[in-house]
């Protein structure tokens, strides 16, 4: 099967969640919107008059004749199609539950440079985005990332689900690979709190399919346009 | 099966999606924090150190030996065994794809009143709200709400999936219950260009045990300490 991604060519964003499952297997798929005239092909499907069950939003995968929108969904349906989840329901669920509080860490990383709303410049929501950032260091950061810390703690394994790699270990990985993009100094600091969090973030960076991804120029570097920015004054 | 309900006693909040379904399938169920001593229970099975599977936030549903988080993944769960989804693979993943759309605007909804911090009062973020909430109705309602209806244009039956209903048309009909709450004035303007939508909460309103559970002490009130709240300056 050839999978087709529908992703903003030019961001990692949500996409890469699921670029980062389909490198690491080695699965034959196309970053459709990357190529002459993608972009207008992803418009083309998502405004289909016709379509009976259009996407909301990239990204979303086509895969044969189904199309799949909502990261977390898409990692659901492949991860037991690409072995990046367990076979059993129970495993599946729960590998779903911790992707979905990924996935609600994102819109909180996202928000601490534009919390008042995405109609406005950074700099026009400066002081909300200081104390949005600060609590978010506070607060949130401490509080998700303690959660998976304790996780692998209590995993039996090298993994968050235990002796095999999943795709939420590489959805962990890209979270920690934005935060020490966005807030170096602060991540910096803060990632003796989370030893189990970054021998993790190390073990996906070695494993041979994601180093050579990550060299490659598939691998979108990270920019001011994405869900991690850096602004200096955030990154006290 | 008797399902134990995990969530916050005195809102209806994320809960309220998951109670909606269990009350439309007459599931045999136990809203556990609701009990005497039932918030301490709930507590102690997200604090316990043994659970290798502890959920990160409420709401949580307890299935016999299972513990599953994060609302659409309960959805995800209940919906073939309250024959909420439809039976086929991709038809849950339709279903469970929608309701993920819907929890992201669950979250804007939130963040409407709240959107510099969860630990300030909204007093002290009024401006910011203010911005956040004109841009809310300008661009997002319109953007979520249009796209249900159109789904519901294209569904082939009353319901958003077809002609049978699912978990989805409960939760927004949920959607539609709480802007009402919160917005009464912008919502009412609104409403006729979501004709489809408004034709399917009262639909669902009607449906004899949502009805019988919206009349009973069962359903929780809205208040100013859930997702949707009012504030008359908010609601123009």
């Amino acid at each position: 099967m050839r999978y087709e991604l529908y992703y903003w060519p030019t961001i990692q964003g949500r996409g890469e969640f699921v670029r980062l499952a389909l490198e690491e297997a080695g699965a034959d798929y196309v970053d459709v919107a990357r190529r002459t005239r993608g972009a207008a092909a992803m418009t083309k499907l998502m405004d289909d008059a016709r379509a009976k069950r259009p996407p909301f939003a990239p990204p979303f995968l086509k895969a044969g004749k189904l199309v799949i929108a909502q990261t977390a969904n898409i990692l659901l349906y492949l991860g037991p199609r690409l072995a990046l989840s367990p076979r059993d329901d129970a495993g599946r669920l729960w590998a779903h539950q911790l992707q979905l509080t990924i996935s609600d860490l994102v819109v909180e990383i996202h928000d601490t440079h534009h919390p008042v709303t995405s109609w406005l410049y950074y700099e026009e929501q400066r002081p909300a985005a200081k104390r949005r950032t600060a609590d978010f260091w506070k607060y949130r950061v401490p509080k998700f990332l303690g959660y998976f810390e304790r996780l692998l703690e209590r995993s039996g394994g090298s993994y968050l689900l235990g002796r095999r790699l999943s795709y939420v270990d590489l959805s962990l990985f890209q979270i920690v690979e934005g935060l020490r993009y966005a807030f170096p100094k602060r991540m910096k600091r803060f990632e003796r709190r989370v030893p189990r969090v970054i021998v993790l973030h190390d073990r996906v960076a070695k494993r041979p399919r994601i180093a050579a991804y990550l060299a490659s120029e598939r691998r979108i570097p990270f920019s001011q346009w994405g869900i991690y920015r850096y602004f200096k004054e955030l990154d006290r």
